[in-house]
């Protein structure tokens, strides 16, 4: 059996143009959803992923609101720039571009995005009404939306199923199990400290992976027939086939290439389905988030 | 083998004592810890319970403000009182026993207690934090605390132990689990969707049952040596010896006795340790309760 390869990029592409569709039905009546950018500093991931999120924004008719701040401002400043969005009624969502310099106190910041434009959904109320019953956050993060919104698009039977989350990060792992559970997955966290981790995953109809470790997850630890999504990114360097590190001709500096915490090649010989790295999760980050923004701007507009 | 049975009482006891301590020495300068019980109508289980909760505040010297509203109080005037509670400097935890009447929304009324004065741990913030890495919540609801209190004085390892806990209410199962993934366990959340649910629970070092279902965990449903906390309080009926239900000569009703999720005589025979039903975790509530008013003073006192 070879699995199903989740194509990301597609299941994004339909996000975007379901959120376009919409945007324009509302631009229709004068509404335009607008999405708050704020980067600090000029750190080349970031400032490439902040990029990506403005240009979707505009492909989508979302007004992007950007803020560049220098890597020195003061956290004072940075909170009045956040509160003065906050209060802004042409900004629906506001994203602060993670990580922030150490002199600033993300969880300050953080908390001071109204609960009502953290598109993020990384707001501790958020995070705490996605884990209550008879709760709904107005906001799920858009990584592990993204996740489940993979698996329903590839026809995985959420409810009932054994679900493991390896990783329990604020961002991806912690949100993901309780996205799962909310489904009614039964639901088990790994991480560290998990003592024989391939009897645990070996239960899993449904396996999330999020830990930053490249290939860490090979096909013994995999049940056959299980949906697996991946959502590591790690960077790994290029090898020529006499085991020495490929050089780029264009920079001089070693090639890198980008691989997933599972054994893309291996396991997909036994799953269900799979998403590849990159083209699986990745893109539905973004497609996620734009999602969010339109739901904020309905949301402001009493349209929800 | 005979598992220990996990005395309660005398666990809870040493704890009020504790607090008792340390209010004491508050006292000594002048520093009074308060806790404000508000109960709506005169349900007589939330009567009893909140009678407790007042006379173990006066036992251990914290103030105790205690309103009764009647059953008809609107949403507005149950606001009003939370509000002023809430800004009241000689109030350290504001507890609002649940269930409140069906005209008022309870999520309204527990999101109106301050973060800072919610002892029960029920507000979203505290709930999310709990779930976050790198975050404290200034409270952890009572009944779960009590249960990793519990384990811990008995000398569970509960790091890199798997930890099964079974129901997902906001109130036990949910921030148990939070509370366990907190102290490194590899944690799995059932339900009333999980499927093969005994398979789940024999893996568990730590067993935690807070699904109100009287003798659902059998003994074939624990591992040997495992660590079984019982959260269960189901009113059963006494039956004669021949079967029929006894009558009270008191009352002329049927009588009853509690007993737990778990079923005690049979699993206490493979457990290391296990909560009897009732004085186990039971007497807990309360005395975390009063340890969580007692952080809330010191953090109003600037002392934590």
């Amino acid at each position: 059996m070879t699995a199903t390869i989740i194509d990301g990029k597609a299941v994004a592409q339909a996000i975007r143009n379901e959120v376009k569709a919409e945007v324009a039905q509302l631009r229709a009546k004068g509404l335009v959803p607008g999405l708050a950018t704020v980067i600090v500093g000029k750190r080349p991931d970031s400032v490439s992923y902040v990029t990506s999120k403005r240009q979707t924004c505009e492909e989508l008719g979302i007004a992007s609101i950007g803020h560049e701040l220098p890597e020195t401002v003061s956290q004072e400043d940075l909170l009045a720039l956040i509160r003065q969005l906050g209060e802004d009624p042409k900004v629906h969502g506001i994203l602060v571009q993670l990580p922030l310099p150490k002199h600033i106190n993300e969880e300050v910041i953080l908390n001071a995005v109204p609960i009502d434009k953290d598109v993020d959904g990384f707001h501790p109320v958020n995070v705490g009404k996605l884990g209550m019953k008879g709760r709904q956050p107005l906001f799920a993060p858009c990584t592990p939306s993204g996740v489940v919104e993979l698996l329903d698009r590839v026809g995985a039977k959420i409810s009932g199923s054994r679900a493991v989350v390896l990783g329990r990060s604020n961002i991806v792992g912690m949100p993901a199990a309780l996205l799962l559970l909310g489904r009614d997955a039964t639901v088990t966290i790994c991480h560290s400290k998990t003592r024989n981790i391939a009897e645990v995953t070996r239960q899993a109809d449904i396996l999330v992976a999020a830990i930053g470790k490249p290939k860490f997850v090979t096909a013994d630890m995999v049940k056959p027939g299980a949906y697996v999504i991946d959502v590591g990114v790690n960077g790994v360097p290029v090898l020529n086939p006499d085991g020495t590190p490929a050089i780029s001709e264009k920079t001089g500096k070693p090639k890198t290439k980008l691989v997933g915490d599972v054994d893309f090649d291996a396991v997909k010989e036994i799953a269900a389905a799979i998403t590849p790295v990159p083209g699986g999760v990745g893109p539905m980050t973004i497609a996620m988030l734009m999602k969010n923004t339109l739901r904020g701007a309905k949301h402001a507009f009493g349209l929800l």
